[in-house]
């Protein structure tokens, strides 16, 4: 994995692909997968859902930080056991074979496994809306993996593939900013 | 457009798509595009990030509604068109060849050539994170539509269109609420 510059974070992000957030409690690991996010700026600033009813948000909210890691659809399988089952009773890094790495700021850890990640520190919690607000601090692709198709979650238990990218660079020149 | 039943309205989001948000100020429509969206529920609860930047995030407060629509891929010049230039200047559904259609709930109107439709009622602005929480309150579908395929800004000018579809609903089943 080599690092990315942040400027250009949130593009692993602003085509909503389902993720993998992982968190350190103090003592474990855990990873949940996640669908309900949001890029709110060009700058790394990204908005979770998550609540009191996934284990993961008592690490998040005590430590203050966590990664969010891009699985590609070669790992949807793993996606999917990771949402449908709890931290409380699992290793889910064991059980689905993934591997922690040890990022530079946070102390959740990477996936190895995955096309993308991005350490990120919890900046505000909104509570009425249970919306976490994260701000990106480092991010690192695997610009030597094949699969690079990312998958979007319907939220009927079904999802869509990345399919054939279409270039609209010179229309939105004056909307993007420099460096992404 | 047959309305769809409110409790599968998420499902039209979840997944990312690029969309485009009318609004009413009272005198004009206008349209405005955006891809910084969130599903915040398994209820049609919607986070969009906006602010005074955009020339409708004045009709919105004001008028404390929008519509969702969501455009499809043979309409993706339109949404780059629309996200490129500004309500105070231009009338979008007259530029860009759009039919207004009035809705049952709130002032703004739907879009005829989307594929789907969401009319929606500001219930919270967080103004800290420029944050506009939004209730849907009727859904549309133009299900003789052929060309379904949704499209996902990456951010950078390229947009990534919907592929194919991967059916994990069996395993599932106990994660996706009933009537979706």
């Amino acid at each position: 994995m080599r690092q990315l510059t942040m400027s250009k974070a949130f593009t692993l992000m602003e085509s909503g692909p389902v993720v993998l957030v992982t968190t350190h409690d103090g003592q474990k690991d855990n990873i949940m997968t996640v669908s309900w996010t949001m890029v709110m700026d060009f700058t790394p600033v990204f908005a979770i859902t998550t609540g009191e009813w996934n284990h993961s948000f008592a690490a998040l909210r005590k430590n203050k930080g966590c990664v969010i890691a891009i699985p590609t659809v070669d790992l949807l399988d793993k996606v999917v056991g990771i949402g449908t089952c709890s931290g409380t009773d699992t290793d889910k890094f064991a059980k689905f074979k993934l591997t922690p790495v040890r990022g530079k700021v946070v102390a959740a850890p990477l996936i190895k496994e995955c096309l993308a990640n991005i350490e990120c520190k919890v900046i505000d919690i909104i509570k009425r809306h249970n919306i976490v607000v994260l701000e990106g601090v480092a991010a690192y692709i695997d610009a030597a993996r094949r699969e690079k198709r990312t998958v979007h979650a319907v939220g009927d238990g079904t999802f869509i593939v990345d399919g054939r990218k279409l270039d609209r660079r010179k229309l939105m020149t004056a909307k993007i900013p420099c460096g992404v």
